[in-house]
């Protein structure tokens, strides 16, 4: 997808929600687990519920690859159902990765070839060559790992070189890489003090926002500090929506609160 | 596995060779391509071939996910071979993974229960809580990425903090993690300057050696600097053995490569 298509998405639906699908077999209605893909019908409920308030979709790969063969052929249906049906939502893999280049280039394969996500999310430690495989397809994107909102994210993120903190030069530094322009950053939003220092370095890109809602971002700090002149915002939420209720209403009870958090948006998106 | 057991395997086959499972089904011998699954076969007769000269087994996972469905059906054939048949090989999926605690919780859960791995490699930017979740699962290891040999090692693993290089801050720092001694580290061969260094930190911990062959790394300096009294060493070798010959004598020549490796190793192991 090229970043306009997303531009006007956000644009038409007054919305920047991205909506997670990381399924747990034990969080979903007990009624779903008669079916033969459980996985699947309730991502296809969700999506369905969900899809006129979001802008994304995220499925988790950890979640499906926990569940072995039948994991991938949901996750494969998952994504052949929104490429099919909703050919305008942005999706994303979440899968992390990170290889030395010949490897990620497998990875890149997999996700954007195969399986054809829009963007996959990749981790810095390994460094330049790591990334720019996945920066070698056309209108694909790789997410970087730049601010993590999980408590281990101070354990390295923060420690100083110079006076710029490891999570400022790998943005930074991610700047001068090839094919740049197709780099969007995750950047914990209950870390939204830190949203105006990582706008100096990123004026342009697009930033995932992981867990508005059950980790605690905050939508209005993450909203003044976080927009820019294209948006520039992708906000996730996955278990205040997907897990609103574990009942047989849970499509309508996801709908519901996405439809909340699109609300939410609404007066930021002019 | 325990790590009493790798040692054993270690001093039994006067070995440390681990051999990488990365099949790309552009190199592998023409003939097999007209089989059900070129994967599983070329990974079985490269075991035959090679188990009596390696103590370790790592397929890169991305080379599976690559191939989608059918590449992970061939890494479930392939581990469950090995498991079956030589469950002395000590077993790592080398995946690179790393995510917040409840989302590596599942990507241990795959790699450890549903796949039976003894290993995984995971990626330290995500800090403790990203890391802890592979180590809870009993006789089972993560291998943490600490020094790359890759280019883009430099990017970052070398920044300094009040005197500490990076990627000496998290050898020392997940040291301090619950169920440390269940951690291993990947050390690129190439840096083996920095052995000596990264030794007195972990003097007691394996140190997974990938790229003796291919990716340069030099087995004399290896051995001299990264020994420790269980010997404390896995190393790898992909492209030198499983790509050994392009014909239909692959597995001889994978066997030839692995057992002049193993020979190398010998004088070490006392």
């Amino acid at each position: 997808m090229q970043l306009q298509e997303l531009i006007e998405q956000i644009q038409q639906k007054k919305s920047m929600l991205c909506v997670g699908l990381d399924v747990d077999l034990e969080k979903i209605p007990k009624h779903l687990l008669e079916l033969d893909d459980p996985i699947f019908e309730f991502n296809k409920a969700i999506i369905e519920a969900t899809q006129e308030y979001c802008i994304a979709y995220k499925p988790n790969i950890a979640f499906y690859e926990a569940y072995g063969l039948k994991g991938w052929q949901a996750l494969q249906k998952t994504i052949n159902y929104i490429n099919e049906h909703y050919p305008e939502q942005f999706t994303i893999a979440d899968a992390k990765r990170g290889d030395i280049g010949n490897t990620s280039k497998m990875y890149a394969k997999a996700f954007f070839e195969d399986l054809n996500f829009d963007s996959v999310t990749v981790a810095p430690y390994m460094g330049k060559d790591s990334i720019e495989p996945f920066l070698q397809f056309k209108n694909k994107h790789a997410i970087m790992l730049g601010l993590t909102s999980n408590e281990g994210a101070k354990d390295f993120q923060f420690l100083e070189n110079k006076g710029t903190l490891l999570f400022e030069s790998v943005l930074k530094t991610s700047r001068t890489w090839v094919n740049s322009r197709q780099l969007m950053y995750v950047v914990g939003a209950t870390k939204s003090s830190y949203l105006k220092k990582i706008r100096q370095i990123l004026p342009d890109s697009f930033l995932l926002i992981p867990g508005v809602g059950a980790q605690g971002g905050n939508l209005k700090e993450v909203c003044e500090h976080g927009l820019n002149s294209t948006y520039g915002l992708i906000i996730n939420s996955t278990r205040g929506i997907i897990y609103a209720s574990q009942e047989e209403d849970f499509a309508i009870q996801a709908a519901y609160n996405a439809k909340a958090l699109q609300e939410q948006m609404e007066p930021y998106i002019t």
